[in-house]
């Protein structure tokens, strides 16, 4: 069985919108964090730190498809459980659950990469292959 | 051919994250803006008004399908074209394509609801069948 | 010596701006989610349930006053300290420190005031005088 | 008289919190959105593009002051007018003044410094004396 991490969230009264429940873009907010979580749990460093060794700068998405079964609203804890779907040569596929105890909120699938920013080009960034000693620290 | 609309958006630097390009949520929160432009462009009012004729308190989302193309950053222009893909009984599917210029960035495609609050029941909502007037004037 | 309240961030790259450091309006974000943090401790219920019995739909902001002093970025824990700086008949001060370990980050004076929706008038707000019952739990 | 730029925005459904109202944190976002506008106007190139040649990479902020006097709503228009109120050896205030029409529904002042990364310390910042070209400009 893969390795998965738990992100636990406290939903905030800003969090919610006029039909006083959350915000449904904070849901992807939180599933990048717990994105993050989930590598810096398997011990990868910040993406602030990796650059400097690696050039990697981040994982930006390629694709989020999210499913929402219930709402959440403020005051209440929530927690974001997260694994590697699926691993590719260039990109990899996160799932996140987000439940409220026993309940599942809802359920995302993202698409990433891991991006440098190319030689002479600082101003843009292109995928490479998952490195494999990541993928290793992941499995 | 069915309506559309056009809900520009300037980036701005608080929308960028560290590596320099629009934090990913943020592209949920303009379809979700461009999704109430597309109605209130047909002639449907905000749903503080809505709400008060209708019981109508908005239309969250059952489910978001995102692919991002390109990145984009602050300072730039960029715009919002809204349709709608398809109306089922109790859920309609909304295209966004957000687009800079001739370059599409992201294409999201979103599935809501129109949602009141049951009565006795002010703390929950639930799907109503689409209104026929609603549909009409957004045909 | 008066209540106070300790409300943990974890910081997050989408906190953060294309300086690498959290986008300030953040730090507003999480002093009002220290506020209501504040009032939970102390014993009064979510806004959201306190409606019901009080009237009270929350404590909108009249004035903020922070001070920045030193950044923080994503990856780190911080902590906002939150109390009560003065009563006076509709309106409080609450004060916020947001600490990183010994460091003091930003400071922030919220004034904020109870409001309710005037009879009549569920599109308003309006300063009711400081709920003495509210006052005593938090004193 | 001196420079002043106006920047609309249009509130959104997710820009508003449970109580109907714009979340104030918000206000600081578009002030910020409206600072950076407020140097564009004058000529001055987005900060991504400033630091090639100057190595400044934004304006942070160090202290904020505002005052919140009518709240506003989504489907609204509102402008921030935005001006220099005082320049000083390394940092600047702007003022903000948030109107829906004729109202002012809120007022802020921010203290500002440009900044650079100082050799050898990509991971910091520090204020630099005003560069009397961006001042000339902003006159």
């Amino acid at each position: 069985m893969s390795r998965s991490s738990v992100f636990p969230v406290q939903v905030q009264f800003g969090d919610c919108d006029p039909a006083g429940i959350v915000f449904f873009p904070n849901f992807s907010r939180w599933m990048d964090a717990a994105s993050l979580h989930f590598f810096m749990s398997c011990g990868i460093p910040p993406w602030r730190e990796l650059v400097k060794t690696t050039g990697i700068v981040g994982t930006p998405l390629l694709e989020i498809h999210t499913k929402f079964f219930k709402p959440a609203t403020y005051g209440e804890t929530i927690e974001v459980h997260t694994s590697i779907a699926e691993w590719r040569d260039k990109v990899f596929i996160q799932r996140h659950e987000v439940r409220r105890g026993a309940d599942l909120l809802c359920e995302g699938l993202e698409t990433r990469a891991f991006v440098v920013r190319p030689e002479g080009h600082p101003d843009r960034i292109k995928a490479i292959p998952i490195p494999a000693d990541i993928k290793a620290r992941c499995a």
